[in-house]
């Protein structure tokens, strides 16, 4: 089997809306990176609007979207900043971070404001960006259950919990 | 909100076996990394034997579980090699890799053969090794709709597929 047919094969990461100043952009390439500090990294197309923005800002929101938000998630996947203001177009609340100067989304149920420690500089399809999360937002009614996954054309939401593990 | 709390309020990763030598740990700290040339990375914490070997190897493999597969996936999180054979204790099936020259789990639908081209030399709780993809190995009978997820000390299964996307 060719090695990309095994990377598609992997079955599904949460979907994240990346701000950066004014902007927002959907990513599938989101992972956390380091428990302390406590820090998450994000994967950005160089080509991107958001790549630029992100390396003059160093610093980037991410928000957690909601099945019911899958709509809005494919719109700021699909269309460039450089063209349109995708929080008029989508409807989306922009909101002022506490720390970073960034926008966050509003409408998320959960929003992590980050500044960037550190850039992997590896050659790719994607460059990664590290940034420690400064301050986190979380809805009250907050759960989980709700949330948007995506991973090779596939959006999907998130599974049901098969097993909790208690704390040791 | 603690920035922590933001980590932990992310919703769910596949959560994957890493195989290297003989040796086979759980790790939910994975990603994809680049589509050209396809890789993935996978986040260890520079205790774990499971690093040394990869420092040693410069390989692994990356293998899928399916949510049957729970109780051998814990086992695999909770034993170290150092002092138990995991294969054993589980009665995992060990298979040669195709390229690299460590084990693969046979009973795993999915199994990526490694080669680590970047070592992310950033501190934290986990080093990331980056990994090009040299072989996959895909079950005939594949569905992703039976992984297994993990985070925050929740099992889940993958989510229903909400929207298949169209190739553009």
């Amino acid at each position: 089997m060719e090695p990309m047919a095994g990377i598609q094969a992997l079955p599904a990461f949460p979907v994240v809306l990346v701000t950066v100043q004014d902007n927002v952009m959907t990513a599938a390439a989101f992972h956390f990176f380091s428990f302390n500090p406590p820090s998450v990294m994000v994967g950005i197309r160089p080509q991107a609007h958001t790549f630029k923005l992100i390396l003059k800002s160093r610093e980037f929101g991410i928000n957690l979207p909601q099945k019911e938000q899958i709509d809005v998630v494919r719109v700021c996947g699909s269309v460039s900043a450089r063209d349109e203001d995708k929080f008029q177009k989508t409807g989306l609340t922009p909101m002022k971070g506490t720390v970073i100067n960034s926008v966050l989304v509003a409408d998320c149920p959960v929003n992590l404001e980050c500044r960037v420690v550190h850039e992997v500089q590896f050659e790719g399809s994607h460059r990664w960006f590290v940034g420690e999360v400064v301050a986190a937002h979380i809805a009250e009614d907050y759960s989980k259950d709700t949330m948007l996954m995506y991973w090779a054309r596939e959006y999907r939401r998130v599974g049901d919990v098969l097993l909790s593990v208690k704390r040791r």
